[in-house]
C-alpha cells in the first residue's frame, strides 16, 4: 500500500477507535438510550467504510499504474474483485 | 435498555475495539497487504452489527412487553422504525 | 399484513419492476455505459428497501397492537428479529 | 462494456425481474406472510448485487487492459471509485 494511503487509513481508523471507545463508556450508564447507541454504532461503521475506501484506492493506485507494464491486467482485475468482497 | 442487554452489548463492543486496535497496529507495517486490512475492517463491521442487534433486541424486549398495557403501540412502532434507521 | 400496507408495498414493487425492465432494455445497447447501469441497479435496490420497510411496518402495526393482549410479547420480539434478518 | 459481460448482466437482470414479478403477485393474496415477502425481496437484492458485479468486472476488464497503454491510470482509478459509489 502506498505510504500516504497507509497513513491516512491509520489516522481514520484511530479516530474510529476513539469513537468506539466512547460508545463502550456510554454503555456504563444504566440510563443510556438504545437509539443513541445504535446511531453511534452506525457512525463508526460509516467511518470504517471510509477508511476501507482509502485502503482500496491506495491499492488501485499502486497496482493499476504498473499493471499493463507488467502485462498482468487479468490478475489485477481478480485482485480488485477480491478486494471488493471485503468492502 | 435492560441491564443484561447493556452488558452484553458493552462486552461485544469492547472486543470490537480490541480488534480495531490491532488493525491500527497492522498499518504501522509498510508491507501490510491491502486485502488483509479490508478483510479485518469487514470483520469489525460484522461485530458492530452483531452488537447493534443485541441493543435492538434489548430495546424491543423492554418496550414491547409493556406497550399494550400503556396503550402506546403506535408510538412503539415509530420507535422501532426509528431504531432501524440506524441499523 | 394489513391491507393498506400490502397495497402500498405492491405498488412500490410494481414501480421497481418497471424500473428493472428499463435496465434490461438499456443492456440491449452495445454502447451502454457501465456506471449508468450500476447507478440504475442501485436505485432499484433503494426502491426494494423502501418496499421492505413498508412491509415491516405493516407487520409491526398488525402484531404489536395485539401482542400484550395475547400475552405473546416474547414471541413478537422473535418474529421482529426474524423479519430483520431479511431486511 | 464487453459484449459477454453485457449479455450475462442482461440475463441475470431478466431473471431478477421475473422474481420481482412473482413477489408482486404474492402481494395480491390478502393472507401473504410478511416475513416471506421480506425474504423474497432480499433474494432479489442479492441477485441485483450479483448482476452489478458482472457489470463492474466487465468495466474493469475493458479498461484496465488498456489503461497503462493510454497512460490514463489516474483517470481509471477515479472511474473505478466512481463505479463503486453505486455498488
Amino acid at each position: 500500500m502506498p505510504e500516504d494511503a497507509r497513513k491516512r487509513a491509520r489516522r481514520r481508523l484511530s479516530i474510529a477507535r476513539g469513537h468506539l471507545d466512547s460508545i463502550v463508556r456510554m454503555l456504563d450508564d444504566p440510563e443510556v438510550y438504545c437509539v443513541d447507541v445504535l446511531r453511534q454504532i452506525k457512525a463508526v461503521q460509516g467511518a470504517l467504510s471510509g477508511a476501507g475506501d482509502v485502503v482500496l484506492r491506495g491499492h488501485l493506485e499502486a497496482h493499476v499504474a504498473t499493471s499493463a507494464g507488467r502485462g498482468d491486467s487479468v490478475e489485477l482485475v481478480e485482485e480488485v474483485m477480491e478486494a471488493l468482497r471485503y468492502r
